[in-house]
């Protein structure tokens, strides 16, 4: 055979088995995420072996077989996922994502030291907007590698971290904390008001910023003010972020103040509503759930925070039984002390085994729902993300799946719950841009921000007179 | 300056610099780890900065500053540590290694559906001593890449196991179980007891291999047979390794038929001494501790695999403050579904403050220790390793400081505890061998175990029906 005929050869065989990559008709796509396990996180869908996902825009635009994609859709780049997992970004449902400059600056503490001598000093002497710019391209450049797409903050000087975190191509629910104290960037309540609806009407509609108002807890607002608080949301229409039920020193405050449960007392007020996502809820009664239920209010559950400052274990299993829709957070990565959803994850679902003394408790399907599509539905987002279907925002991750640690796969919702790492995220789509490829960042320079974090850290040494 | 000065200046400089480089004098060693932070799990050298560790065939030979160990030996091999944890190799106090090859077979079942209609068939259609085999070097890429440099066994082929383990450079207590059923090595109680004569004989004085007896649980167990394997035990002078206390259904199991607990059974029968490794102790009674610490035994805690399987939360801080010895292990990742000592550190230090409803509980140097030393006295090996000392075998890591989770660093203890994971570990050396060197491992070829391993998930899968 002569030489030109191989050439020849190779090159119809090769049009026999990859048409798409020669077809110039069908339907224009921007991108196609061809092959692989397709993990839609839609009931109906399911999984699909060596499928594909188009993309147009900012939108997904087809999900189905590789041979069905690639039969209608002709797409400007196509993204290899053979042998991987494709499957919805994760979505962390609450964190205070500057603090990833604090991490690891106190362990093994009781709360009021680690708050009074650590935390609070530590802000007081170092939060101000440079600061939390800084700490916002870490958490964000940390969450990318670990394949999170969205997350919910609370945290001060929101304006930034909104601007930061759109500059990282992260989508993001941003609450700007208000609370009955000076804050770092809002010295009054009546300023840090005037502050929200700046922010709320400045990011109010933007592709991947929603921004929202966050009344710390019902024990550091006063009634008026978390009324306050939620008339504004109503009116920007933006969600509201609140700490709720997360230790039980909280249920007595609110006891003896209101006599009622946090749960009862800020349903009684009306803050209960679906835009509401109330954090930890680590001790509702039965009519709290209830209630959390019927007011479709969201809850971010927080188990590794949760268990290592030692304030319960949430109850999960009932509240899902009940309706409620629960997401996954990592909170703070001063309290954590990591942003790996993949941790919550796996610890969710063995926590709530061993909480509940049955391992059928929280399986791993549904501890990969809590980190995509109900995380969705808790912060009040799920017609946007949370599965991969036709129409949502395109925020899906490709995640390796020949480790060690992963070897061998028999069940792909096992292996992402109970084997997968942050470390094995492979790439990363948000709203139909390319974040992450083969593990590299393409939004943050990782470099300048480690060294940057290193001279926060040398400062906040400093100021605690620490060595 | 002549391009020929410059030279001759340059090298004047790098001997001033460096001048162990170009030491000809003081004492021989074969490798030195230099720079970093070294971590050396003793109580009293604590933690060196810029520090060193020398090593001399098998063997640790000094510990200290870089600038002493430079300035004392010559080496034919240096590794630079710099930015990085220079720390003891982690120790798995309990796992059966070759089940890797069932990870996540199936999961969030109840224990007995779970054993008979996955575990219990698949071992018997599956197990040979070709399985064991690849399963084993499975278990050893992962243990290594994660920076276990020893781990306590429990299965069947013990004897192929300890040659795969030798093979893969790793330290290993390796103990054959023996039980009152047919297993797929013997068929017999005595052939089983011949075995591990043989066994004993045949590895005895390994400088990687301690063989030992593995009598499977109380229940599985009679009083004569488990006499009869402590007695071989002593006549062979090798570990005894157990499943004690796992679970409620098996402490009312011995509570019937035997009137008391497990462990004032077999403290009872002789069979808790300084030989003994008793694996989950979930459910020991405040006097069963007193006699866990009175008799020496060591405890082997599997924090994740005791959650996954609903079967409790050990009292690991009361055993501590006993003085019982307990370290950690993964179990198998039949059911856990790994094993990363990182995340069994990270999760014990999580679990144990919320189950004593106390943050202050297990301090991150204490889960270190439980991983390091306290796990090499929980096995009976603390005079061979656990800690960075010279005499010791030198088993030792270096694990990178620089990723993004664990950005900025504080505090060394809670970063190895709260925020490394095992994709962070660098480099591993164990019994003074080189095994992997900036995370890739020289003992064992990765793509064939892999492909091997994707072989025998088929297998298996076939020979229950699944599809």
């Amino acid at each position: 055979m002569t030489k030109n005929l191989r050439a020849f050869l190779a090159v119809i065989i090769l049009i026999a088995a990859e048409p798409h990559l020669f077809a110039y008709t069908g339907e224009r796509a921007d991108l196609i995420v061809a092959g692989g396990t397709v993990v839609t996180m839609n009931a109906a869908a399911g999984i699909i072996e060596n499928g594909a996902v188009a993309i147009r825009g900012e939108r997904i635009i087809a999900v189905g077989t590789k041979a069905e994609i690639s039969a209608r859709y002709r797409a400007a780049r196509i993204i290899n996922a053979t042998g991987k997992v494709v499957m919805p970004g994760l979505i962390n449902t609450h964190t205070h994502v500057p603090m990833v400059l604090f991490r690891g600056i106190a362990d093994d503490l009781l709360l009021p030291e680690w708050l009074q001598k650590y935390i609070f000093p530590a802000e007081a002497r170092n939060v101000d907007e440079q600061f939390v710019r800084w700490g916002t391209r870490l958490g964000c450049l940390e969450m990318i590698r670990g394949g999170t797409t969205t997350y919910v903050d609370m945290y001060y000087f929101e304006t930034a971290i909104a601007e930061e975190t759109a500059r990282a191509g992260m989508r993001a629910v941003l609450g700007e904390t208000v609370l009955d104290f000076p804050a770092p960037d809002n010295k009054t309540w009546d300023a840090a008001i005037d502050y929200v609806e700046t922010f709320a009407k400045k990011w109010k509609g933007h592709a991947l910023i929603t921004p929202a108002i966050a009344p710390h807890a019902p024990y550091t607002v006063s009634t008026e003010h978390l009324k306050q608080a939620h008339d504004l949301a109503v009116k920007n229409d933006i969600p509201l972020i609140i700490h709720v039920a997360e230790d039980s020193a909280e249920i007595k405050t609110i006891q003896d103040k209101y006599g009622a449960s946090p749960v009862a007392y800020l349903a009684g007020i009306g803050l209960l509503d679906n835009r509401t996502i109330a954090a930890h809820m680590v001790w509702p009664t039965d009519d709290d759930i209830r209630t959390l239920a019927s007011r479709e209010a969201g809850v971010a559950h927080c188990p590794q925070s949760n268990m290592k400052l030692a304030a319960g274990a949430a109850p999960v299993p009932r509240m899902l039984r009940a309706g409620v829709e629960v997401g996954l957070g990592t909170d703070g990565a001063a309290s954590n002390n990591d942003l790996s959803m993949w941790e919550e994850m796996d610890t969710a679902a063995k926590l709530h085994k061993l909480i509940s003394k049955d391992p059928t408790v929280l399986n791993a399907r549904e501890a990969l729902e809590m980190a995509t599509i109900r995380g969705a539905r808790a912060i009040h987002m799920d017609k946007e993300i949370g599965s991969l279907e036709p129409g949502k925002r395109a925020d899906l991750i490709i995640v390796g799946m020949n480790s060690e640690h992963q070897t061998p796969l028999y069940n792909v919702y096992s292996h992402l719950v109970y084997a997968t790492k942050a470390s094995d995220v492979d790439t990363v789509i948000i709203n139909g841009r390319l974040i992450m490829f083969n593990r590299r960042v393409l939004t943050v320079n990782e470099v300048l921000v480690r060294g940057k974090a290193n001279e926060y850290r040398d400062q906040v040494r400093k100021s605690l007179g620490l060595k």
